[in-house]
């Protein structure tokens, strides 16, 4: 699909991205990101279903991979090494491209009805891995409180990361992170 | 408030339970709740500004408790012991009435559009705790990750407590996740 506009898909990311951020999500509208992008809003409804999509179209992904790299990770691996495994894996993603994931950010943050969706992205993700975690033969609650303390660790990580002035790398914050919990949960 | 009808806010609350456990949240109106307690429509809006704050209206009673026990905290005390007594008196209120708990949790589990708000509600805790951290002297990243981790605990424990059979207490879910919680770091 849009062999015949290379590109177009990469573009209309960018151009909802920095509308979004100009004028607010609410106030986009598809033909708005259409004529920026260059091309019309049929084109726009190849690649997105609305303009919501633009922003978490990546999650599919993103959960496909941690989860991959969650089964992938040893059978001695205990359940929170099984899930540091997987967030790398997402950090990986997400760190590829810092200035989308940082607009991406800076719009979610500034809209309550993006804000909820993108934390039950999150909650979904976790409840993912503690599935995963119980197909690798975690107990039930040691599988729930592995996935949820290694989503509380990845969000705190993430907010660092797009804080950061410097050029941290995101995987380096989230391990950064596990780090600091092991010190805090060792100090308690 | 209501002096002149005593107990109407509890049978108000009790006769929504069972009508959204009954028939579905949906499916139940202001009207049927107030029928079945017994009272006026007008009666239900003295207490309740809609059918969805009879499951959300102890929210800020939850969330004052945690952080006046979270400030209560000793100097000394890390920042996820400060958590740590925080969450303890959450559950010592929610923890009182383990059946309402039980309901409440059903009906939200239930409803997309409620689970969505239980979410929030606890995104809006964990974010109050690492604020009182802070106002504790925690550095950012330590407030936020001990908040969000002790949130994930909470979360993890009170799951566990719902689905116990016996008579746990929430109290001791908590204190038990919490030590299972060092346990899995730990060991990482």
């Amino acid at each position: 699909m849009g062999r015949w506009e290379p590109g177009a898909s990469g573009r209309l990311r960018e151009a909802a991205l920095a509308l979004y951020l100009e004028h607010g999500f609410e106030q986009t509208m598809v033909t708005d990101i259409a004529d920026r992008a260059g091309v019309t809003a049929r084109t726009f409804f190849r690649y997105f279903a609305d303009k919501r999509e633009v922003l978490f179209d990546g999650a599919s992904e993103f959960a496909e991979k941690s989860l991959t790299a969650l089964e992938a990770a040893p059978a001695t691996a205990s359940a929170l090494e099984a899930v540091a495994a997987a967030l790398d894996a997402a950090a990986e993603i997400i760190g590829r491209d810092p200035e989308l994931a940082r607009k991406r950010h800076a719009v979610i943050t500034a809209n309550a009805d993006l804000r909820e969706r993108e934390l039950i992205k999150l909650a979904h993700m976790s409840a993912a891995l503690a599935d995963g975690l119980r197909r690798r033969g975690a107990g039930d609650t040691e599988a729930s409180l592995a996935a949820e303390t290694g989503s509380a660790v990845y969000r705190v990580a993430f907010q660092r990361w797009v804080d950061a002035a410097d050029d941290l790398d995101l995987r380096d914050a989230v391990s950064q992170s596990f780090a600091q919990l092991r010190t805090l949960t060792a100090s308690n």
